[in-house]
């Protein structure tokens, strides 16, 4: 309980915090919860009048020889963290393998450079970030070259030696073998569903927990919020599984409310999210290319180049914006940005024009602020709405 | 020209740009305008088949004894920021006086400041930027102070004593006298209008040249773009002077797309705007509190505090964010933002939500990009939307 303690929530909240208390089965008919003290060792049942599942969700692991080695590490909380922090600053290791292209893949590769060890990154795709846009993932690998990460393509993991300490020291894949002092597996998230399954709430087919706009589960009295359970796209009208903190923080909200007997809906998301690799911003919001025409969108896009802000202002930088827009009817489906000044606050702007399923006509109508130290008279997002509003005329 | 020289007009479109030609009069019914050649000193008619009025604005003077002096300045365009930066490296000024509290006058506290010149602002209001929220202005007011510019209000300028160089040496107001090496006169603008006046172009009730919505005038092929003419306010639903370059860049598209024969439409702004004074960003859009409520809004109004980015990120700064919106509608009317970190870029996104004529329920309700650099899970515009929300329901 890092943000607030047990006591915090007692005394501001009356609220009962069990730490150490472990759930361990749900019996929905009974309205009760097994739960184990694990300083004790002690069973028992505690009945519940509303039960809420935020079981979050746990790093993927890839299942590999050697991969329980102690230098083999995953992030997904502040412990994780801690483990990673300790083990270098006690270990030195001059080198590391990072499996995955995410964003914490990506994230990752600038905190070791700024340790001075070495780095690997192996992705299965022949871009970082892969699911984005190619012109976006092409700037960021761009990046990790220039600060000196090693990106290494199209490799299929097989496998780690270990030492006598059980630690890694080469990572082998199909085509080469890498000494390495220590590893991260950042290949993405797995919902902890398990306990719920069992006791019978549903699961979407992305196999997270299946809720509606109130975060209720198909079970009476049983609500899940946050990265255990699916979101609702408002783009692709569709659920999807989208474990950010701040849609977990906002499901949670309204869980909270209905379950104390409110009415509180959470629509659902666009798909806005941001993340930073060294100097580079990098932000998006919508569908992406391909998910759009994967759900029956006649695509077409646009991509500009533009400064973040008047050229001639101190700290100006190019940018990359990329639109992504229905053929037809020209509305904006998604939109990507990439630079490193001025980016990951613009998307905010485009995330509204997708919430109201604006086009991209209107996108370039908007009134914007104007000041050289911020924008040029013509905001990039202006800049890239017309250039679309052209494709859309031909 | 600075941006373009009349030979590279020539050379990639064609066009005849003529300096050093004024044009003195307008004869609508003939079709023509004289012109005279400032070299040669000649006067020539010249006929048109369209006519374009982009005559601007000028800086409002002063009209108070001694204001011929020859080190009172004024400042809109380059040339007027030459002759200042001229009269600051030759004379080396050690006190200037500001005379307004807008937006131009701040700026230049923050320049002459840079250059170590005593600097006292003038303002006729008790704060400045007084148009601005109190809460806002009083933000400004702190960071004047703090770069050591003195503010005086509620002085009603007097006159100016001249020495025998024809220099202002004291400014004089209903109040006091001070002693001051240089005067800058920042007290608004005034439309270029009197040509197209004496010519049957109809003004609007602002006093600059009144256009519909193709940027037309009521004389026949005549349109106007840029200072000299008005704006249409898409929340006040009215015809304003808001004399800034984006909106006279704009506007000077349309015009002239519709004078080749084309058909485009400038269908008006929502009032966004951003300044920049010594570290502090101050970003508005839509509509003030008292101007709302001139146009007959019933209003109510949020303000918070906030980080600007996750609070244990270096460089997060506290921001102040004031919704104005419609006490029982909800629809937001207005946004205004001061602080000194990641506010410019953030008042577009309320831009486009007033575009939209979203409610703060809405707002509250946006999926933005979450990341610690750039944000906390709750972006500030989403915690006041939802203050606001809360008193809607009381």
């Amino acid at each position: 309980m890092v943000v607030r303690t047990p006591q915090q929530f007692k005394e501001m909240q009356d609220i009962d915090v069990k730490t150490e208390h472990q759930v361990t089965k749900i019996d929905s008919k009974g309205k009760r919860i097994e739960v184990v003290d694990l300083a004790r060792s002690e069973n028992q049942w505690v009945s519940y009048d509303k039960l809420m599942i935020a079981t979050g969700a746990r790093s993927r692991r890839l299942n590999l020889p050697g991969s329980d080695a102690k230098n083999i590490f995953t992030l997904k909380d502040l412990q994780d963290g801690l483990r990673i922090r300790n083990y270098i600053d006690e270990k030195r290791p001059e080198s590391a393998a990072v499996l995955g292209g995410g964003f914490i893949a990506l994230e990752m590769c600038e905190a070791f450079r700024l340790r001075n060890i070495e780095t690997h990154i192996f992705c299965r795709r022949n871009l970082p970030a892969g699911n984005l846009e190619r012109e976006i993932s092409e700037k960021i690998l761009n990046e990790l070259k220039e600060n000196g990460v090693d990106f290494l393509t199209e490799h299929e993991p097989a496998g780690f030696k270990t030492n006598s300490n059980g630690e890694v020291t080469i990572f082998e894949t199909d085509k080469a073998s890498y000494q390495v002092d220590m590893v991260l597996m950042a290949v993405g998230v797995v919902p902890n569903v398990e306990m719920a399954k069992e006791a019978g709430i549903e699961l979407g087919k992305t196999g997270a927990i299946k809720t509606d706009f109130t975060q209720m589960t198909n079970l009476v009295d049983t609500y899940a919020a946050g990265d255990c359970c699916e979101v609702f796209n408002l783009v692709s009208q569709d659920w999807v599984h989208t474990p950010l903190g701040d849609i977990a923080n906002k499901q949670g909200r309204v869980a909270g409310e209905n379950a104390a007997g409110g009415k509180a809906v959470f629509h659902g998301v666009v798909g806005s999210a941001a993340f930073k690799v060294f100097e580079l911003e990098v932000a998006i919001t919508g569908l992406g290319t391909q998910v759009a025409q994967q759900y029956g969108f006649d695509v077409n896009s646009q991509i500009i180049e533009a400064e973040s802000k008047v050229g001639y202002m101190p700290g100006s930088k190019r940018m990359l914006m990329k639109l992504i827009f229905d053929r037809r009817s020209g509305r904006l489906l998604g939109a990507q940005m990439v630079g490193k000044e001025g980016v990951a606050r613009r998307i905010n702007t485009l995330a509204v024009a997708i919430h109201q399923k604006m086009g991209v006509d209107e996108i370039a109508k908007l009134d914007f602020a104007y000041a050289p130290p911020f924008s040029a008279p013509f905001d990039p997002i202006l800049i890239a709405a017309e250039q679309a509003v052209k494709k859309l005329r031909q």
